[in-house]
């Protein structure tokens, strides 16, 4: 399997263009905070001291998990192909948030355990009907690794646009970014491990133990890839592959939630310089997410509570793209509007 | 003086009501977080199950400051009435963010030191050119505060829409407001007092020693009004009454950083009910705002650094009132989507 190459974005030159440009406008020095920081990170990305932000797409993968016979979710496994079913109807959050934000959609069947038959709007990457319960086994081969993996360049390589953001839809996949999480950070699972889709205290705790009693099975799993084929999905393995793909085109990486930044850990271990190209969207309520972004040294730009997947707040941060974009393209500067500067 | 009367929005019956809609979305039970928080307050404003966000509008108003004279500001008073034609002009962050969100954009010249003459786009409503500086004397007269109370309440009347944002510009502002806030929620000064556009720590020492003594100065001003009429600038007088109107009306409040938040203590002192109409945008980087929104038991939705005023904040926070009334209205429900519900 050939992996990309991600090159870092780091150019002093550039990036000293780029804080003239926006030290310049006509607003008192830094006041428009992270707005700033986001403009010229996309400026450094996109090698230029304007920024496009043109045809925006979010890919949301849904992928089945064998763990769930553990009973570690609150939803029954057929949850994933109905809510697929939801995304292609057009009714679930996330397509309202994208639709309202300008953002094209994809539905990906990375490896749900469900035969949707030929659809229009679903983009048939199926690994297998679901990944194998790694309470017991590991829930991936190596060869279905790679081809999830490759599976989700190819997706990105066929995007048009400059911003990929990132979705998910899978009934137990915040049990496998908890133990991805716990593998990959070193922190204590008791600190990767959350309620979900909505568990009770009770049912947080059996699904604390059911992973730790894989960990303890699967010794000896420690490089990355070898980490997200023993305990990870197919839309999270495929994910991981997508995003290395974005960051080599130079596109622009939304980051979204608990799951999506558990590949992410992945695609970092793999090649460090993919965070260049990240922007983070959303500290999920999820346990675990802001100790997992802090492990990235990822500042997420907004806080809402969120803790529902599906790329939303992804799709909910777009316009702050927009704004950094927007800012640093239209406003004016001192000089053209006449406007005195600080005395100070 | 004729001023507003606003009653509260609870209605225990629509309440339930909206939580019944929310929760019956396709998403686990609360994952919308603070969006779902803000569907309820704008069911609760509009008195409806669904949110209608029509012609958002934000009002910048604009005013110079007397106390100016004392060196509490990093930009010279020219800045004000450049700025205001920077606004006309479009040039400015307010206009870019507006544009891009689809918000109309109103400017008010409530006070500006400066002759703009006959201006198309300009709402010429200038009580005075600049208030008096507070140093020495009250900023206003009881005359000119109702005056500016009054345009700003004719203002909101015509507005067409369901939500009004407010903006404010203003060399020396941020004193009037720090003065505004230590006198109404009785923190210290120096948690008040900030560096504005960009003052060094000893102009924030010397802008610090000028409210002292001014407030030393004005004894038995405690009166909301009277602080307004003391300390306040036209521009955040006229806000107060607009704020005070818009609520009558049921229309939403977008509040955005340390000035508009000093006119709504002042109103919120007045009709303590207005706060049921206020969605808070954004937690300014100047000091003393997070204190401020505290005192009013208010959450943000937004943190990104930003210390512009304009209403910045507001624009950008107005995609997130869309989606909060998209969701509730455009998301399929588990019954519509047939999607299976929690098992727990």
């Amino acid at each position: 399997m050939h992996l990309p190459h991600i090159a870092p974005t780091a150019d002093a030159a550039l990036e000293q263009a780029l804080l003239d440009a926006i030290n310049n406008k006509t607003k008192p020095l830094g006041s428009l905070g992270r707005l700033e920081t986001l403009a010229a990170q996309l400026g450094l990305i996109q090698r230029s001291t304007t920024v496009r932000i043109a045809n925006p797409a979010i890919l949301v993968f849904a992928g089945d998990h064998g763990v769930v016979a553990e009973g570690v979710s609150a939803y029954p496994q057929d949850v994933t192909w109905q809510m697929v079913e939801n995304f292609l109807a057009n009714g679930a959050a996330i397509n309202v948030f994208a639709r309202q934000n300008g953002c094209a959609l994809h539905v990906v069947d990375a490896g749900v355990n469900h035969d949707f038959g030929e659809r229009p709007g679903l983009l048939d990457r199926k690994v297998a009907p679901g990944t194998r319960n790694f309470a017991v086994e590991p829930a991936m081969s190596r060869p279905q690794l790679e081809t999830a993996l490759e599976h989700g360049m190819a997706l990105v390589r066929d995007l048009p646009g400059t911003v990929v953001g990132f979705g998910e839809m899978g009934i137990g996949n915040t049990t496998a970014a908890a133990a991805i999480m716990h593998k990959l950070t070193g922190l204590p699972l008791s600190q990767c491990v959350g309620a979900g889709t909505g568990l009770s205290l009770e049912g947080v705790q059996r699904k604390q133990q059911v992973i730790e009693a894989a960990v303890a099975r699967h010794t000896g799993v420690n490089d990355a890839f070898d980490v997200l084929a023993t305990f990870g999905g197919f839309e999270i393995a495929m994910m991981a592959g997508a995003m290395l793909k974005a960051a080599e085109l130079r596109k622009v990486l939304l980051i979204d939630g608990f799951i999506v930044t558990s590949a992410l850990l992945v695609a970092a271990r793999v090649q460090p310089a993919i965070l260049d190209y990240c922007v983070f969207a959303h500290c999920s309520n999820e346990n675990g997410h802001r100790l997992m972004l802090e492990s990235l040294g990822a500042q997420p730009l907004l806080q809402l509570d969120l803790r529902l997947g599906e790329g939303t707040g992804s799709a909910l941060a777009l316009p702050l793209l927009h704004a950094a974009a927007n800012f640093l393209g239209e406003m004016a500067t001192f000089a053209s509007a006449q406007v005195s500067t600080s005395s100070q």
